[in-house]
């Protein structure tokens, strides 16, 4: 059995060290057009802040390394020009001598990536883009010279990252995004604090805004503004590299990667595809969707050697959990956001949430800003958004397995999770979160979404203390602090009540207390500080 | 409604505020015999130690702030004597005033909690425990003294942090225990780093040990040995608070607690019992069991409110979930450990590994020490085990989730867990764990565990590096490296071969590579160092 491996990152090399371990006496072939393989793509922003010292800590693996360990002939700056599927031949053209050759196979994985998008802007050219080691080499030697200012253009989370850490270098950094928010994975009111810690470590941060030309020295704006840039880094998203694909006629999916079964198959059953041009298949609706994450590639990538070894093997669909550092803080999602159920029409309910990353008592803790949505219908768990300094991780990855195991939201109120003071609270912020998806499924609570306040009929009461007011009102609410509401509920006009605190849980004890009283009360969900968030999120 | 509350702490007041905010007009008593509720007992360890500076950050509520937030009427230093079920009536004495008086019920929820177990031993009323802030109080006076040495009997979760935060506070420290290993809830391999790194910090650990007499100044040990203990506390477990339930005549459960139904409900249907009083129903046999943890006792407490107020409510079976910080080592575990299923000859698979808390080539990156215990007939998760600097709270959550939800121990394979260097890997500690349970599972892989190595048939071989190989070895190990073991196969004698590595990684490419060309092999399951650790635990 001959298996040749197209791309020698993430996805292919699991493939093939996987195949390896399985078939020890395959031929195994790994052709790679880049320089390397094997190496630590996720870190190249951080090698290029400084964070990570040594660029041979990249290199997880080399040719030689991986001859070695697992008798793969591993080919950098070979690159595949054609796909023979009558033949069952590949023609590879060596990038350093010029040769071209043939070499047959009799299974074949394709692990090609993704290239990144550039948008047809004049001077773009003069931007980088960071996609492998090659890239991290080029930015580091134009970082050498005399590079003062910086614009990274596409604020998702390479672009944030990428922001992040040439800042962390002193570089004067602007970060364009033609979004009216960073991290579009997350919704407009969880993103607003990632742009906030931005610009609190000097990122500028230009929401709504788009590069009209890449000058030398600057980058022009269509509002005609220029901004400084010695360097210009681009990373406004990546379509899947599916040409050789495409040539060889291959079937593509509907979002323009390369189609493939549960198996990760293409349509010519000796043919497999994998990584960021391979297409997956979304977990709550399951169709076709495009998902460049390296959990996905390497866990593909193994599945695919136990295919070709004969396994009965199928991979799950896809549900995308994704994390990003911002200088000292930490947002993670997993799952839909709300603008996708919006968009898609999807029925759900929005829950947000501000509990402690662990017991308030101990030192050290902070709030974590926690959203949840889930179908209420079925009280299925659709997507989660966490942002804070501590604690936000932990918490995506335990709702990403509940929604993996089909607990439903208020399943999350059971779970035991490991509590000391320094880890959790008794109640963790996930136990919480389950809490209020009960109380809202049987009718205990009632919320109101912070983008629903604005014109939303009743009384606006603030239940938080004087001062908590005095210092940051939304206007209109009349003040009555909870200790104080049960004594003072007759000065409040008739009519329905919009109660609220500063993170929703007074509020809640406010809006039981009323509804106790025989009055109709509702609660601003997540209280001033997701209304806060969402404001500062619009208004940008 | 007149709904009578025992016990003001933790599933108490729980109970008593969460029925607040379902019924605006219930009457509501709390009656706590000690001088405090709401109080933060899992941080009476870290007043200690100075760690939580201000003794008021541990009275999370006080008897007035529940009356004004809640209209719940708290009253502390009230003990009752006696349930009269009959009358629904409890005979109360007011330790203030020595009076005593009679309160009525509709309903009576048992929160009274657990008292320390204390041994038959001269002298030990000398000794501290820590279970309220009344207790912190006296240890904290005593410590305002000439205390230079400390003493603490029992190596349990609170036993290790005493140890620890009265350490932190300069005192020579021993900690006693009867086992042979710290933390029981951990098997002796995974609790071996505790035990180390509790001396590593200057703590004297003594295991196997047991107090035989506690003079003035010392702890005297039944080996004739005598510790200097200025000061002594006791923490070698806690037996449930049973003496009114008893009185009342209602039932007791197998494990000697209040028995309860799925609804929290006592053998008198107008009497809820919650909290370390009371008997969980194990998720794994669905025997009686207790489970001294915050997280059900707050749990329950809500869920007795709810059935109070004539929901639908139903306690899940308890996995039991704890977490320990032990200095800047953390030690995690869910469900059940090794020992426990091999006592009970429940069948079960074990498995080690060693990764990264997060991406290797990213700074800061620290061996998790991790065991995953799984049913080999069903591949359902019995149990798991963590120890490490970094990262372990949150792949015991991870895993405690996916039992809750039902996950495979393979399944494990397919959870998408955030991943950013950070925090984790592309294929993170839980995925790993998954590979190598699906290899197991499949027979792709066999291994031998530490402790069936003493006596295994076959020829021991090293596959590290002959620099690892020197620096510390299993005595009779041959070593080969793995990457010169491919040309060298033919060197080792005809028979079974057990190899081994550092972690059990390199060992899994080994044994997989040897089994390739035609040889029998297995592979040492966590590699040297859980052989090591497993030793250090039975020389201990």
């Amino acid at each position: 059995m001959k298996v040749i491996v197209i791309g020698g990152v993430a996805g292919g090399m699991s493939a093939a060290t996987r195949l390896r371990r399985l078939d020890e006496r395959a031929e195994i072939v790994v052709l790679e057009r880049g320089a390397h393989v094997s190496y630590a793509n996720c870190g190249l922003p951080y090698y290029l802040g400084g964070t990570i010292e040594e660029r041979d800590a990249l290199l997880l693996q080399t040719p030689e390394s991986l001859a070695a360990r697992f008798r793969i002939d591993v080919r950098v700056r070979n690159e595949v020009v054609r796909i023979d599927r009558a033949s069952r031949t590949v023609e590879v053209r060596d990038l350093t001598t010029g040769r071209t050759y043939e070499e047959s196979y009799d299974r074949l994985v394709l692990s090609p990536g993704a290239r990144p998008f550039v948008p047809d802007v004049p001077g773009i050219e003069r931007a980088h883009t960071l996609r492998d080691v090659s890239d991290a080499d080029r930015i580091a030697e134009a970082l050498a010279g005399d590079v003062r200012s910086a614009v990274v253009i596409g604020g998702g989370f390479i672009g944030v990252e990428a922001a992040e850490n040439l800042r962390e270098r002193g570089l004067d950094v602007t970060l364009v995004e033609l979004a009216d928010q960073v991290l579009t994975p997350l919704d407009p009111e969880m993103a607003a604090p990632v742009a906030d810690r931005l610009r609190t470590h000097g990122v500028r941060v230009e929401l709504g805004a788009q590069a009209a030309k890449v000058p030398a020295g600057s980058v022009e704006l269509t509002d005609g503004r220029s901004l400084p840039a010695d360097l210009v880094l681009l990373s406004i998203g990546v379509r899947p590299e599916t040409s050789l694909a495409r040539d060889a006629g291959l079937d593509l999916g509907p979002r323009g990667g390369i189609a493939v079964d549960e198996t990760q198959r293409t349509s010519d059953p000796d043919i497999y595809a994998v990584g960021d041009a391979a297409e997956k298949r979304d977990a709550l609706t399951g169709e076709s969707v495009l998902v460049p994450l390296a959990n996905l590639a390497n866990r593909h990538g193994r599945l695919v050697a136990d295919a070709i070894a004969g396994r009965e093997v199928r991979a799950r669909a896809a549900t995308s959990t994704a994390v990003v550092q911002v200088f000292d803080l930490t947002a993670a999602a997993t799952g839909w956001n709300e603008k996708r159920l919006r968009a898609a029409g999807h029925p759900y309910q929005a829950i947000h949430l501000h509990p402690g990353s662990h017991a308030g008592y101990y030192p050290g803790a902070s709030l974590i800003a926690l959203k949840v949505l889930f179908d209420p219908r079925d009280q299925r768990i659709l997507g989660a958004q966490a942002v804070g300094d501590d604690g936000v991780d932990k918490r995506i990855d335990v709702i990403a397995t509940a929604m993996a195991g089909g607990l439903t939201v208020c399943d999350l109120a059971d779970l035991e999770l490991a509590y000391a003071p320094p880890y959790g609270s008794a109640k963790d912020p996930v136990n919480m979160a389950g809490f209020i998806a009960e109380n809202l499924t049987n009718g205990t609570a009632r919320t109101v979404q912070w983008h629903e306040l604005d014109g939303a009929e009743g009384t606006l009461v603030d239940v938080r203390s004087p001062a908590e007011h005095a210092a940051d009102a939304i206007p209109g609410a009349v003040n009555i602090p909870l200790d104080e509401l049960r004594d003072r509920a007759a000065e409040l006009p008739e009519g329905k009540l919009i109660v609220h605190c500063q993170v929703g849980l007074r509020g809640h004890n406010a809006q039981r207390l009323l509804t106790g009283l025989g009055r109709e009360a509702v609660n601003l969900d997540g209280g001033y500080a997701t209304w806060a968030a969402g404001r500062s999120a619009t208004a940008a």
